[in-house]
């Protein structure tokens, strides 16, 4: 691995999907994918409500993956913003990252823009960073530290 | 589980996305995130060349998830109308299943729109089908099967 990467993505932490009604969503995916809610949140730094849906055989457990449904608070949010462009769907792809901070300062030296300068707080006491989708083919990217234990 | 579920979603199997030049945005994964190609494919049935990237700490193995990078073969395929449309990012989710047979029809019985009524081949010898977006908040999903011991 070259010094510059990102440092190695451990897994895909979750999908982010944006809709408009969280809560028919959230029960469209428990019924018919069979999916279990594991957390629902609201971030007001964010703008959003969201839940987190483990995408797992058998109980959650660190180093699952999960969908996660988001609903703007708000039109003037980045994730309201998003709908009124484009509409429902894959909103962000979330990576595990065993350092966020040394992998923020990577990105930074591989020549990504950082949306976040200094991480955030992100669903299930993770601490999060979005990286510029111009920079990664379109993909808005986050970088997800779990928190210890999750 | 209710019994009309499209069957335990296993994990995120992988996140397809769409570029126009596949050979640049493989370099750009491996050289800044670190990710490991295992395999690349022309699928002429889909219209795509692919490429999957493993997301994982230490080696690939059963039950890891993937990046599927996928470039047109030709402007008038599925991925092709897609870039033409939307432009680069994310083109669909692929979950995994046990029995592809049986999740599809579950998903038929849910009153999800099938886009393939059989099973087609997908990477790294799995069987997959995909359910329509408009169904699915937007989400182009695909079920995986995935090929004895991969």
């Amino acid at each position: 691995m070259p010094w510059n990467t990102v440092g190695m993505l451990t897994r895909i932490d979750h999908v982010g999907i944006a809709c408009r009604d969280l809560a028919a969503r959230v029960v469209f995916y428990e019924s018919v994918f069979g999916l279990t809610v594991v957390s629902m949140e609201v971030n007001e730094e964010q703008g959003v409500k969201e839940a987190m849906l483990a995408v797992a055989e058998g109980a959650p457990g660190p180093g699952v993956s999960y969908i996660q449904l988001l609903e703007p608070l708000r039109p003037d949010t980045p994730v309201g913003k998003f709908l009124e462009r484009r509409g429902e769907g894959v909103h962000h792809v979330g990576y595990g990252v065993a350092d966020l901070e040394a992998s923020m300062a990577a990105a930074e030296a591989a020549g990504l823009r950082l949306i976040d300068s200094r991480p955030r707080h992100g669903s299930l006491g993770a601490s999060i960073a979005f990286l510029h989708p111009g920079d990664i083919g379109g993909v808005l990217t986050e970088l997800v530290q779990a928190a210890a234990g999750a």
